[in-house]
């Protein structure tokens, strides 16, 4: 086990801690350029809320809004240019893991007069790696991405259909205020798909890291039932501020660095995902819950030991070796029956998604992702055919 | 659920790791403070390597060796001095928890020119709050106390035989460099102890933290089950790299905040323990494993249910409301058999300690803390004479 592990990022969780935004703030720039969604914070009040903590302490601000689901590389580009003819010290996202994501490529393409696309992960020419952003503070008002605490960021540039990802030191908030009472009004479906997109992050690593890293292995364990047992809670009603808390606690866990230390897990259900929201523009974490049981069911067949230790492990089913492959498959349609129980879909159809495109998503994920025989890194590798297959058994 | 958390310590984790000591030390200094404990880092060759490293780096040094188990505020302040008349600039703790614990101090004590003593938790009276400290790097040669990833240090004034602790932020290390084969000359009764050490920290908070943190309870679950299986085999082969790694990594998440996270636990266990070793410089962790069971069974009559679910969670113990008391005896007991299983003592007696100076141990504990009944903090509280009783079942 060899690893650095570093967050630098300040949490101030609890409800009512929104409130601190301007003094925190203030500590950090004299004008935020304040990132926003859609209008759903506006109704729910949360904007107002900030804005009068921001200017109560001296903060000035210019805002960027509709930073759309699956934010694109053109909102990047606007939101940047904002804050350079607003001149914008500090970055302040108020919204979901794509204001988030969005909010931090921002901070860093203020300081980088080319294409901010060359900073992604994938891009193998000239990639212009950031090394430099404003200050950013995240506040979230849903549970899923884990953005809030940790240096990453997904993009599409939507001219392509390409969904891509940039992780730098540089990215991680300098706070994450994470007022679990901001969540209250988000709808019950978006709800479950924060679920399954926390819990993914968890099963990525579990599933797809190297061995020998048990602790990090019971922290996922614990990330899991958690956000289990809370996010049925959560899901049923929505006003219920302690499971609101408990989910949002539970996603920063999930990717904040604690449970990936030393696992060096690629993330294969998240890159085929992201090849299906790019295109047909879909929750993340709705994409999530329809490729992460097919893609375990593809998995299990050659770990069937790891599959079967998840299933004793989150639903106490017995196993000894002689039936892994039972219990594995026990455990799968177990978490199946879970996601479909806060009303996560589990087949493209129900997102409306049908089997023209399969190739090209597969085609996709491969761009950003591939091992020397081209295949998508993960355990075991996927082939393009793999991915074609997996996602043919979930139409 | 509300708290900050804040841990800005960089963690270089892994085997071989001590060779980038130099590089990382001389990002933040020129000449370093190396604090020592006994011979034996010299003797395993740990120094050498370390010193190779700095000098290869370009860091000159300066040493404070003979930091002693359960270290003295004389200590502190002989180091302090070294450091000033050597002109460091930064402080290098090589060794286990009491050579971190009073480098800690010494990197605080070079900017105050009071006694170091007034930093202490329990002064009550013109309490000095350490604001500024040179920059601390550890580098812990034993799993046990986690104070290489956190902001505590824990000093004995060897005068009133009072020993006392500092949480600061300033205390935080710049870098923990661990390396887990440095633990594998440490001989099979302190990494015993130590493991004690590292499962208590996550107890306390289990046991003794505010409701309704279940994924904090769950991580600590994850550390207490992952220092059991590797703990063992670390005491039953030192040279097992493997398990040295996979305790000193559960050593340093049980204290680097997580867990702590909102639990806003008391650590009734340690107050009482450190009166023990202040008193009598037994190892801290071996004390731990006397006290520790003694306080369960006390605080379990209060609270059978929630050590019934550790009973569960731990050993897998089935219990239902009906049966939480036996449940809870079975767990406990289970608990000091895998202390006694390593080599822990579990009895006053086995450490030379007498029932002579009970009522001296209670009163030193609620010098350091105590509520407005005059009661040691913790789920339940405990009088003077609940410490006394609770000690006597175990003399």
């Amino acid at each position: 086990m060899k690893f650095t592990y570093f967050n630098p990022t300040k949490l101030i969780f609890g409800e009512g801690t929104l409130s601190q935004l301007g003094t925190e703030v203030r500590a950090l720039g004299k004008k935020a350029l304040l990132v926003t969604g859609g209008g759903s914070i506006k109704r729910s009040g949360t904007f107002r809320k900030a804005v009068a903590s921001l200017e109560q302490a001296g903060v000035s601000w210019a805002e960027c809004s509709g930073v759309e689901p699956n934010p694109r590389l053109s909102t990047v580009n606007r939101g940047a240019g904002i804050a350079k003819e607003e001149g914008c010290d500090v970055v302040v996202a108020l919204g979901g893991g794509s204001t988030m994501d969005a909010a931090k490529v921002m901070a860093a393409a203020v300081f980088y007069d080319g294409d901010p696309w060359d900073m992604m992960i994938h891009v193998r020419e000239n990639r212009h790696e950031p090394q430099r952003a404003l200050p950013i503070v995240t506040v979230p008002t849903l549970a899923a991405t884990g953005s809030e605490m940790n240096g990453g960021a997904v993009i599409t540039d939507e001219k392509t259909t390409v969904k891509s990802f940039v992780i730098a030191g540089c990215l991680y908030p300098r706070v994450a205020l994470v007022d679990p009472e901001l969540a209250m009004s988000v709808p019950a479906d978006q709800t479950a798909y924060g679920i399954c997109d926390l819990i993914t992050h968890v099963t990525e690593s579990y599933f797809n890291g190297v061995d020998g890293t048990p602790l990090q292995d019971r922290v996922a364990v614990g990330v899991i039932l958690t956000a289990m047992e809370w996010g049925s809670k959560a899901v049923e009603n929505g006003q219920n501020v302690e499971a609101r808390a408990q989910v949002q606690w539970a996603s920063t866990v999930a990717l904040m660095g604690l449970v990936q230390a030393g696992s060096y897990a690629p993330f294969p259900v998240h890159l085929i995902e992201h090849s299906l929201s790019a295109h047909h523009d879909i929750a993340h974490g709705a994409g999530l819950s329809i490729v992460s049981p097919a893609w375990m069911r593809f998995a299990a067949r050659s770990r069937p030991e790891r599959f079967a230790q998840f299933a004793h492990r989150i639903f106490g089913i017995p196993f000894q070796k002689d039936n892994a492959t039972e219990a594995a498959a026990e455990g799968i349609g177990r978490f199946e029956t879970f996601l479909r129980s806060i009303g996560c879909p589990t087949r493209l159809s129900e997102v409306g998604i049908g089997e023209d495109l399969l190739e090209r998503y597969a085609k996709d994920s491969l761009l950003i992702a591939s091992d020397e025989q081209g295949r998508l890194p993960g355990r075991p590798p996927m082939s393009a055919s793999d991915i074609v297959e997996t996602l043919r058994t979930v139409l």
